[in-house]
């Protein structure tokens, strides 16, 4: 199978993982995911990060995942195998590659302070994992409380070759994408492939700034591939336009803890999960929440009528 | 002087603090700030919030812009008081209430951890400060590093009666607006006046759960006012659609640490501050932000047109 | 085999997990290591702690780990279960407690902030693991970053009955031990079983406070073993010069992120160990620090014989 | 006065600032202390620092302390000028420079995280301040959540010459301190002054690491200066005697959130401060610390009969 390389653009959607209401891994609703990602044209599937609820999972239902996703889809398949220690890192990450995945992403662990710290935590990962193994570094530093300066990810990307990815969630994060693109085009640091997080808060920006897409998993997939689309034609004033047109219920989607309830309740209304069921300790949303994603998918099926659900 | 009560409502605007270019503070563009606020139509004014750079003042200059502020201006106008020593606090406290102010805003000082801890600050607070000075309580986790729950928030309404306002600005934070009016509801607290911050981010959603206002520094002041006059005159369509219109630039200002030089080259752009300037250790915009803001402005301007600057 | 209960005291030794020079589990080291703890007189084992690299092993190795340590002692053995997620919990406290662990030990994860956080982890995983598994609630602020106090261990302690033990490592926490007695003994809580951490820096202060013992790796078990027996007999005096002999050693142990190095090294030096290899990440001790540890050691056995190395 | 220079050493004795029962500063005892410090031989004194509670004092009263305690005495002075913004800290440097101390203390803000932040920072700081003002860096993680690693101390030796001492207290922190005597050894980085704080936990090894002394406030300077001076005459083994006598207490007073209280209530005792009271938000001891202190301080006077106490 094809490996992620330097070049990598487009939209890579972030797969939840759906449950039973008994808690089980239900791969009918996973199914369905991936065939409704591939439909609405993304270029990759994410699976087993942060809102696939991977440290919520076993490594056997881990395995379990990544063989089932990588068998139904032809499209590059990301595996999450960030890990507090290297020995489940590992194991995850042989299972995923001898399986067909395109690469893995690796988040740092809270420890990390320094810049040294952080060069060397990757130096470790690249060479524990093997030198042929794709790596995205997703720096998150909202959720991961580790800062990764402009320097830091320029000394990696110069010092780690199997690192061609970078999950771009940092926040603020513009001026940080407009820096790397100039040090590369200065020579100073290999192209690294920037694809952007953060729940697409910033995407229209983002693909101004030089980014080659998006790794996200906002309910409404359509509206990733359109902005990048249309930010990779240069087509700025309709970018901006649905992208505005999204922005109340991205915003929404994008609250920290809140997030994923909101992702996968939606996506139970698109009909494609069974459940909105999140593994403990999750949360589920309340009556009052149900009710104003209810109102921003009525008022954004005004404006982008793929939105209008039944 | 009015002093702040319980049934406080509208929106108070956080007044960022005017420098000249070599860092002295502008009393002349301060002045301005005031009369724009006033004419805007805000309810009152806050001083000396972090996005007034208040711990890059000195105490001296802190003093003299409480009573610049108190003296051009019949609102009624907040104090922030925040310090690390309760020292500090009450000179800071006694300077404004002297003056005139209605009341005070203390942050929780980042090494609070458990309820009691929280509790207990804000119990010895308003012990140190004299019982008879109103406090509005700043929940800002994302700034401050303090968790503030719902209990806790019952536990300083019940049993600190000088705390008679919440500045709101927990993310996510619409169920504790939802909770704390349910525990008013249900006559197990006291009422508080609730007014929102966050850079005003889901200020539509907040009027609806029972919010009572917004307490921040949009660099578009007449927006918090209309949202919250629809809210309250609960034609919530209207209010949505002027919200919505500004939701790009909102969250655009809202990325911390880079908010403020937003806010003040805005303000600058409209002819109310001299200079963008902030002191150090502060941040100013690149060049590609601007062009991004400008972009904004101008997007904006099409759906609202008193955004339409020269 | 018979379970934890609230009135265990003791030792239970953290039995640090020993690695060959290529990083796999060397279970010879491992039987050495349990004969020795045996036969220095502790009262039970705990495996899989933060000091045991328990992040840094597979599933399947800490499986192994678990059936090995439990085939080869009699000793109650206290298994580390801590997850990010309820679902690794889970299988690895069934494999302990049907292989015939006498409990198991959790800690919080580094999100749990309030009051009602802490207590509600607790709950759950208590649910989740089922009702007869008597857990070890792991208070230790400085590794984990969640701050327990008083009245939120007071409420686990009265509403979890199958939280039987509190591995007590909070600094300063002298005064935690006796808040605890006092609710104890004034029949607000039902009895816990203290056993004290933190590399065992207050274990003299701790005893005389209360505690039932220790939990703790210290490199000499036997001066562990000596201070809680001349604790429970109320001789102090002889118990303070005992420590305080060691206290030198212990204070250089204690330094995080270096200590496991320390005690890894001194148990090699002691014949147990075959190396003192750490999976990466972790760190190996400098020249210098070796000769540091050396003079300890040579300072020590002046005090104590059994600290006279060949 | 004479200027710190890179080749100070010996022990800067931290001073706490006496309160009366009603919380005004204590000039009295002030006096007393210095009188106390200069008679058991101290090399200097450092006023406003953490333990000084230099944030719970007003501006006018840190004034008055630097003019009360530099006309006092002869020692070099250093006064502690670390504040959240540029502002106040320049106004009180120049209060103290102008006054005549031998330089300020500037602990960083607990914001920064990168290793450009924190160089940035202190870049900054040194040119607000002016050239002329020699700058002692305090690198003390526990407290200020900032991690300065040996590269970040190196560039900051090199590019902001004013820094001309380390207040050291990192841990771990030895091999940090060799790291550097490394540096300054091939010629990398120019000399650093480093004197180690912690409450002098890791004194003994620090002074073998190559450090020039102690700044902290243990409750017995006259240990200090014996272990410095022995140091420095490369008479380790009484060093160490010495040392060891006095670390069981060393150990209880540097407990944190704690120690401050431990080191009142001994200077107490001492006959030196009127009271051990603290400004809030501080805690006092309990009575079971008292009687753990007493203890402490009895069998210590067994072993140095300078603590035997009245």
């Amino acid at each position: 199978m094809t490996l992620l390389s330097r070049s990598a653009h487009g939209v890579y959607a972030i797969v939840p993982t759906p449950f039973e209401p008994d808690g089980e891994v239900d791969l009918d609703s996973l199914g369905r995911l991936i065939d409704f990602y591939q439909a609405r044209g993304v270029d990759g599937l994410t699976v087993l990060g942060q809102m696939g609820e991977a440290p919520r999972l076993t490594e056997l239902e881990s395995a379990e995942i990544i063989r089932y996703v990588i068998r139904q889809t032809d499209l590059p398949v990301v595996v999450g195998v960030s890990a507090p220690g290297f020995g489940s890192m590992r194991t995850l990450a042989n299972e995923a590659m001898s399986r067909g995945a395109a690469g893995v992403m690796v988040a740092p662990p809270a420890t990390l302070r320094t810049d040294d710290q952080i060069v060397g935590y990757y130096m470790q990962a690249a060479e524990m994992l093997g030198s042929d193994v794709p790596i995205v570094l997703q720096d998150y530093p909202l959720t991961f409380s580790v800062v990764m300066s402009v320097p830091v990810l320029c000394r990696i990307a110069r010092d780690v070759p199997s690192v061609v990815m970078l999950k771009h969630e940092d926040w603020p994060g513009l001026e940080k994408i407009s820096a790397l693109r100039e040090a590369e085009a200065n020579g100073e640091i290999p192209r690294l492939s920037i694809l952007c997080g953060n729940g697409g808060l910033f995407l229209d920006f983002e693909q101004r700034r030089g980014a080659d897409g998006a790794m996200t998993g906002y309910c409404f997939p359509e509206l990733l591939v359109d902005v990048v689309r249309l930010g990779r034609q240069k087509n700025f004033a309709e970018m901006h336009d649905v992208f505005d047109a999204h922005l109340p219920l991205i915003r929404y989607e994008q609250q920290p803890g809140t997030g994923l309830a909101v992702r996968k309740y939606v996506l139970q209304r698109r009909g494609l999960l069974a459940t909105d069921v999140q593994r403990a300790p999750g949360r589920s949303l309340g009556a009052a929440e149900r009710v104003e994603i209810d109102l921003l998918l009525e008022r954004l099926a005004r404006r982008d009528r793929r939105a209008h659900l039944l």
